[in-house]
């Protein structure tokens, strides 16, 4: 059967990436509009592919040390297999975001010239490409290990790493990348709308471009990177304990199988199944998404993004009885892409519906109680997606064991493909926006760019609540397979197995290490916004006084947006390295130097503040935004755009910047990376 | 032995309320000063003294409520225990806030008759009564218990009811008291200082004296609740281990005694005889304190604060080998004293070093970027303090194993009396200053004033690190007397050990679901802050409409103060249920319908991420504050009270306001009940 799959695998996966090269024909080909839109839009282009590698040589340098490291420890398959997760990860990134940089003029000019259904499917054109490479080679790849290696006794290391590679890119990726965006989005606010009066994305700007690259490398690439992480890890874990758990847990997958090498072989099949089905109802719904452009934004978005997992389980529900697997998988698999449906739901509710109307209220009386409301609205917004995880790990546990929480997390992320092309829709929507005032297209196109941004704000959202709801199963299932994975080497030497007690003080000690450092990555995050932000005023500072005639918007006079894309650059790439280390280090060092007890406590401490941290910082962050962009278009009496109501809702909106973009999506990638780290050391520090 | 130590700690705890009398006939024989001075300080009296009356009557309601379900459920002497523990809360609040409202108006004519030194006794004097009625009413009713029920086999269940009394008016008392406090300031101060633009503590403002009310509900009786708690809670949770610990365990306290009964005995003596130690030696520190009363409040305040452990340490090292016990306990109760001091001074750094000249600085950019840089010092201030718990952790596991680190938060908790002495100082000189403000002494005395006050700004941040930094070790402790407390109860029926397994999903959902509970009562609590404020706000809103000349000053012309303080007093009673109800109902209801499994789990994620928020919300408010202060200091060139940096210092201690008084405290106690209700219903579930 496995046989078979891998094959399968492999062929869907390889479909995705034809389609996504249609796509990306399909864009490129399409009209980028007058010459203005075609330079801004080109030094756009530019910027980012400039980071990109520049980003990429500093990955190529950790990835070599950590390959050689892994090849002289768990031997050079395992180094191979890092190398290929990492480099896929790269490769997904980079023609997503080519795409993306081709997409966003071309949607500019879709809204342009042909009205709002020609620009969002322009738009979502482009984010297919990043959606179907994303889910398309990680899927070619695990089939790909699966076809070489599925009789191999490495496969689980090999699996891991894997993983490892995925992970690792992902974090630096998307903190590198979150560290750009919101550097060069605050730097570019504040001298340009605070200081000097001008509008946003004013072409006078000469942060305006970096601003624009940012949203490609942080909310694209960064994004993009992230999602192939989740989907990586989140199969890896379910692999890792169909390997590893004990059998009679595995029974209940297929209770009718006897023999341990057949059911085994099904619990290993399983996710990649699954991930095949998604990936194929993803296509559809892309394309039937796109059949539906006539109607309101919002609602063709949020079906894109609900209805995917549903299809899966409605096609698993047919096709896994006839493959032998029981109802329980089923349960499980409906249960994840409920809860995950509930999760992106309650996400919509309290960045897009009431709370942000009462985030909008207290910005009456002051930013500091716009803020205060805003950070109870994050608190306060982490509990039903919590609660409800817990419902839905406790209902796979009840059907399949711990085994049944990483297939839960495999059923959220089963629509992958889909929710990436509109997690990346929006940045692109945004770009369309920022080129189109910056060519002077016009009020009317801005409007349209406007009204398609506005629904990316809320997808984003959602998006970020899906990565966050499988990120914590994720861990959880990480973090069980981690214990098996020691037990296994230990076993296989003939030693005791790790026995993890909550009231054992090592674990306990752990949990409040690992509380601990979420909030110093949050911490280190956000000051390195802020310090690159500040450089980026200066520069724009020093332009404004040194180049005549340029704020006064004189003809021919024209700002040197490249120094200040330099400068973001290269503070993003230095400020990723601190907390991206930290992240890959701490589980390396405390499981050597404290031991399995300990990291295994740590990575409960890290989930728990994680998920909380990460919750409240993507949700709150939504909401300040949403609830500015509600004054500004009216949704306080009396209190239009440059009221002191709407003032105090920009400062909330700054507060959240970073929040949901760089430390929120930096915190929840790291309790994934550390999880994934764990697992890949765990037969060395058994 | 354990005779002769109740005895000792019931004549200690009685001579320490004979002292904390003789301070209070003291301070209440100092001169008020003139008519006006002694009119304002009734007003504030009456109104602390009224709100008190009120929150009594309800929290007299919920004491009758659970004594009838804890007498029917484990005895009428649980349930008298239960009304004793919080009867002694009550009366040391009762007390110690009487003396803390005669002492703040003496203080300002201290101030003016005789200048500082004078003026820091009288406030020291008045904390004090604070500080020995918590300390003695603790020891007293603690020593009581043992004196009484020292051999009933019922001892753990009426040690544990007595816990649960005073942790259950304590979280009322901080939650009611904190949301009064901001309520009222940010309430006075939007009306005041941003709309009607006249100074803090403005006689015409009708808010101001509900604003000095809150200090004294809030900063002085929810505080006193709360130290109370901890200090009861440190020893109970130690109590609970020596009785139920596997003997081998703790045969490490004293290897040469071979007798389990006595053995037990020594382990449940020691934390009462360090509680006597300590409070004795605290009276020493604070007759010491008094003595230096020439020297800068700041120093001779932190010399208070840290210097009484160690003095516990000194006196313990010599008496304890004496008694029999091996140096692993003093070595443990140094670790505990050390972190403590860590713990402290962190707080110290990044609330009045060099973190405020960064929030400082980065009001320079606006309201957004000084938000998120105190943002950013809250989450980087976890990160010490919470590696110091876990070395403290470590080394008193290792050397005593999990009763170690309960006797570590009673070292820590040894100076209770003087750190709760300088704790209720802050807000009296507070008082003193507002008092002086309003009577209109002039400029020389209200900067004598806000010296002592700026100083109590820093020792309030020392001291909700101590509270915090026990309460992490206390519920660790606590968290494991649970497991044993059900194992014990299901030995006694022959049934098998709960044993709690990190990777079982049971407990991995109850971390999950722990996580959210923190969040979900600072998300209330801060709400709540914000509703009352908004009711406050009208209603000055109208009485400077409705009252004429009041604004304009007009001699004879007073505003109602009254009116806002039964606003606010009806506010914070009606605010204070629903998040106290959630803290005492979560782990009844998860633990008789999800089991102890389920619970233990929701234990240990509430107490990773409420030790995070409640260190986050403490260190950033104070660093917000005391940033403000820095700029009014003149601390930026340039940059005077009243320019743009100073206003975006202003939102961010707006922001730090409900952090830090309100939802932070709110947490840290949430996590300790949540502990001590599991302790007292462990039986019940079992």
């Amino acid at each position: 059967m496995l046989d078979a799959l891998s094959y399968q695998s492999i062929g869907t996966g390889a479909v995705a990436l034809i389609v996504a090269r249609a796509f990306y024909v399909k864009v490129k080909k399409a009209p980028e509009g007058n010459e203005a839109m075609a330079r801004i839009a080109r030094y756009v282009r530019e910027g980012a592919m400039a980071f990109l590698a520049r980003e990429y040589k500093v990955l190529a340098v950790y990835a070599a040390v950590v390959f050689a490291l892994l090849s002289a420890t768990l031997g050079l398959l395992a180094g191979g297999a890092f190398i290929t997760g990492a480099f896929l990860s790269l490769v997904a990134g980079f023609f997503g975001m080519k795409a993306a940089t081709y997409a966003n003029v071309r949607t500019a000019e879709a809204a342009r010239a042909h009205g709002k259904p020609t620009a969002l499917v322009t738009a979502l054109d482009g984010g297919a490409v990043m959606g179907l490479c994303v889910a398309g080679l990680g899927l070619l790849g695990l089939g790909g290990i699966y076809a070489l290696f599925r009789n191999d006794d490495h496969l689980a290391t090999i699996v891991h790493s894997f993983a490892a590679g995925a992970s690792s890119i992902a974090l630096f990726a998307r903190i590198g990348g979150g560290i750009y965006t919101k550097a060069a989005d605050v730097g570019a606010d504040i001298v340009g709308k605070v200081e000097a009066n001008i509008p946003e994305d004013d072409p006078r700007n000469p942060g305006v471009i970096a601003d624009n690259v940012g949203d490609n490398v942080g909310d694209i690439a960064g994004m993009g990177a992230d999602i192939y992480e989740s989907y990586v890890a989140a199969v890896v874990a379910a692999v890792a304990l169909g390997l590893t758990l004990p059998i009679d847990t595995l029974s209940k997958l297929a209770p009718q199988v006897t023999d341990e090498k057949n059911l085994r072989a099904m619990a290993v099949s399983l996710p990649l199944l699954l991930a095949t089905i998604g990936l194929g109802m993803s296509v559809v719904g892309i394309f039937i998404t796109r059949m539906l452009k006539n109607l309101p934004p919002a609602r063709v978005l949020r079906l894109a993004l609900i209805l995917p997992p549903f299809l899966v389980v409605a096609v698993a529900a047919i096709i896994l009885p006839m493959g032998g697997f029981s109802a329980g998988a089923v349960i499980t698999l409906a249960a994840g892409a409920a809860g995950g449906a509930i999760v992106g739901l309650v996400t919509d509710y309290y960045t897009s519906m009431g709370p942000i109307h009462k985030v909008a209220q207290s910005s009456l009386t002051g930013p500091g109680t716009n803020v205060i409301r805003g950070l109870a609205v994050g608190l306060e917004s982490c509990a039903i997606p919590l609660v409800t995880l817990c419902a839905v790990g406790w209902i796979s546990n009840a059907q399949l064991g711990l085994y049944g929480i990483a297939l839960a997390a495999v059923g959220m992320l089963a629509g992958t493909a889909i929710v990436m092309t509109v997690d990346a829709y929006g940045p692109i929507a945004d770009n369309g926006g920022g080129i189109s005032e910056m060519a002077g297209l016009g009020k009317d196109v801005r409007a349209i760019t406007d009204e398609l941004d506005a629904v990316g704000n809320t997808t984003a959202a959602v998006g970020k609540g899906f990565a966050i709801g499988s990120a914590v199963l994720t861990v959880v299932a990480l973090f069980a397979a981690f214990n098996m994975e020691v037990n296994a080497v230990r076993r296989a030497k003939g030693g005791a197995d790790l026995v993890l007690f909550l009231t054992d003080a090592k674990v306990l000690m752990g949990i409040l290490f690992g509380a601990m450092l979420p909030c110093l990555v949050g911490a280190m995050t956000m000051t390195a916004v802020g310090r690159a932000a500040g450089a980026i005023v200066e520069e724009i500072r020093r332009q404004f006084r040194e180049i005549p005639g340029l704020l006064e918007g004189k003809a021919g006079v024209d700002p040197q947006p490249k120094v200040i894309v330099d400068i973001a650059t290269s503070a993003a790439i230095r400020e990723m390295i601190a907390p991206g280390a930290i992240a890959v280090l701490a589980p390396v060092i405390v499981g050597f130097i404290a031991g399995p007890e300990v990291l295994a406590g740590m990575l409960a401490g890290a989930l728990a503040v994680g998920a909380v941290l990460s919750l409240l910082m993507a949700n709150g962050g939504g909401a300040w935004d949403n609830a500015k962009k509600h004054i500004e278009k009216g949704g306080l009496d009396g209190h239009a755009k440059g009221s002191d109501a709407h003032k105090a809702a920009v400062v909330g909106d700054t507060v959240g910047d970073p929040f949901k973009d760089t430390s929120g999506p930096g915190i929840s990638i790291l309790i994934k990376v550390m999880g994934v780290v764990s697992l890949l050391i765990a037969p060395l520090i058994a």
